[in-house]
């Protein structure tokens, strides 16, 4: 089946909001099976939407609409719809009630007449409930076999609607079903990577393997097309096995909504660990990823920006001779400032390197990371150019430290310097504890 | 004058990625004037181009497509075009030149018989030079008088083309020209802002009043349409007079490329102040934001996350006595914190406040900035709820609090704490400096 995606709003053409909508339910298809040929972005007028919609209905199946569905007479999708369908337009009670509802629930905000607009569906439509706003989905059939569905433009309110409403309708107009796994690699270059797998990839015709790069990570999606979930589960799984062998330790997560702190923050949770960081030149990014985990702070001892070597000294006990010797970006530095951030974490006394110590109470286990390098532009060396970082760890009294070269601008070197910071604590906690 | 804007790229359809270009090149339409009225995103597939190609042609005179211009067989933006033209592609010996020089000063990197593919262009065509690729613009005139603007998909080529060539090409097509001026405002609520401008929008003609929010932010642009600059200048000069009446320091700049941390930073620089961070709830995001600015070095001093109320004792001198009584989230805690912060700074004895002394070499001046607070989605109460953040500064020996309620979710609220910090800070030296 072919989709195609309409976009409509003139915030859109006036490049005032960024069309992620698009990319969502693109990705969404993607999932789905179903093929995407077209994206188009329209503004709110009658006859161009008109003109849209018929050039849709000649070459694709569905139209997934977002936008247009607001309370203003500026809104146009549902009405234009309506029109070159020729359908009319009723009141549907249940959402006229629902739309009291919301404005009973949301104290200070008053009905307007305008807001009455949105109870109005088009006749013969399936209408899909809005849990986080007044403008409800709805699902449309034409004679022809079309589907056409209208959704809401706020991502707040259409994600949700196309997860528990759209997604599972769509699903079930596919032959068969569509059976996914994920996995998100990390600590390894993006084109090594493809490379690892272009075999997989070359070969492939069901499941299929879609490789989607983030900055510093890879997630692979592993989708197969069968004729039910049992099955499709038999077909991902040698997949999976097969990147498994070959991705060992740079698997991070299976899970689809985990991410890389997550898994970090719940590997030190797991070992009742304790963490506390030290950064240079990604001042204070790393930490702020960290307590992007909500519960971080259960497991986050303290933070130390340290910029200047004075700082490295006064608080992370980094020697003077070291910084003179050395120099801030080095191996020897970060192992100091590692072990300096380790040792410091307030409220405990002593390093516990006892680690099946079976007391339960004992949540003060103590880990390190730290980060020391030239993010650029300047302070580039010919020994030691932009891009140049060391990242140090210690853990279970251990430190590890790695060198490594990123590529890219100021805001690059530091994104790799973090994600490859949290891959070389994570991996340095399963090789002590697991 | 009205634009279509096509991206090309099998990447966007599967939602591999999010099309940013699209909006990059309506807000440069905008800029210009030009009406945008379509954006279509469409794979690498000739049929599927060739016919979108045919449309845009019908209904817009200026086609600006990015992608489908790399090396490989997959990439077909040039080829197609050509063929809807019935125009043939040559080789482009100045083009050529450049693939060998480029590919020579990107050592490692090797020529390969494919690359020899982007050296041929639309015959008739003028070449735009591309700085940081291999791609070449093309900009096509067809008999129709037509324009087709042919831009490499990466942003990090599109922008520097657009920017050096394009912009400057489009603008001269228009009749007289725009001119426009950027008024960015902070520290002041978005609706609320709009509503302050309300009255000047719903009357304007020319120039007009764009504004664009960003979180916790506020952008406006004033653009004229004039015969020539000076009218344009004299255009929108009254009307900035005006902005800059209703907001007054609530305005921060009003230039296009300078953000919020690129301000503070510069008037730290400009006053010889240290900055030294206390960070809670933000986990390290405000320090991260400030070492975005390249040359942040030279300002700041360190940065302390503080989760725990240990760490906040330990390193930042909050008095037990007064997390005990307040709690960690409280007016009284964020001053401590503040003042604890600034007499933290290493490598100075004491605090100067002594502020016209005269010394050039002085540039030990410390300030501070604190915050603390509860981003969820636990630890909200009935008094403080989820939302709830003290942020202190210390500016020229002076400690000023302010408690914020933000709305929004865990992301979000930090968001907000980061800007509203940074805006204390800004509109604290401007008291006390200038």
């Amino acid at each position: 089946m072919i989709a195609e995606l309409i976009s409509v709003g003139t915030e859109i053409l006036l490049g005032n909001i960024v069309n992620t909508n698009a990319n969502y339910l693109a990705r969404k298809c993607a999932e789905l099976g179903i093929t995407n040929y077209y994206q188009v972005s329209v503004g709110d007028n009658e006859e161009r939407l008109t003109d849209v919609i018929k050039t849709a209905l000649s070459r694709s199946q569905i139209l997934i609409f977002t936008g247009g569905l607001g309370p203003t007479k500026d809104d146009l999708t549902k009405e234009v719809t309506a029109k070159v369908l020729n359908k009319k337009l009723i009141e549907d009670s249940h959402t006229k009630e629902r739309i009291r509802e919301y404005f009973t629930r949301k104290k200070g905000l008053e009905i307007t007449e305008n807001n009455w607009k949105q109870a109005l569906i088009i006749e013969g439509s399936t209408v899909v409930d809005n849990h986080n706003g007044t403008a409800p989905g709805l699902i449309v059939k034409t004679e022809e076999e079309k589907i056409i569905i209208l959704l809401p433009g706020p991502p707040n309110e259409l994600h949700p609607m196309f997860e528990e409403a759209i997604f599972p309708y769509l699903n079930k107009l596919q032959p068969g079903v569509l059976y996914s796994e994920m996995v998100k690699i990390c600590g390894i270059g993006e084109s090594k990577a493809e490379t690892m797998i272009q075999d997989l990839i070359a070969h492939q015709t069901n499941p299929t393997i879609a490789p989607y790069a983030k900055t510093g990570e890879v997630h692979l999606r592993i989708t197969a097309s069968a004729s039910d979930m049992t099955e499709g589960k038999a077909l991902v799984k040698p997949v999976v096995e097969e990147l498994q062998k070959r991705f060992s330790t740079h698997i991070y997560t299976n899970k689809e909504e985990e991410n890389l702190e997550d898994v970090v923050v719940n590997l030190l949770a797991k070992h009742k660990l304790t963490i506390s960081t030290a950064e240079s030149c990604t001042g204070g990014l790393l930490t702020g990823r960290l307590v992007n985990v909500a519960g971080a702070s259960e497991v986050l001892g303290e933070g130390f920006i340290t910029y200047s070597n004075e700082a490295k000294e006064k608080y992370l006990k980094v020697s003077h001779k070291t910084l003179e010797k050395y120099g801030a970006v080095s191996k020897e530095t970060a192992a100091e400032m590692a072990s300096g951030a380790c040792e410091n974490i307030s409220g405990y006394d002593g390093y516990t390197v006892d680690v099946n110590d079976g007391d339960d109470n004992n949540t003060g286990r103590k880990t390190s990371l730290a980060i020391t390098g030239i993010a650029g532009p300047g302070g580039g060396t010919e020994e030691k150019p932009v891009g140049t970082v060391y990242i140090g760890c210690m853990v279970n009294g251990h430190v590890r430290v790695k060198k490594y070269q990123f590529k890219g601008n100021r805001q690059k070197v530091r994104e790799y310097s973090v994600i490859n910071g949290l891959d070389l604590l994570r991996t340095s906690i399963i090789e002590e504890f697991e």
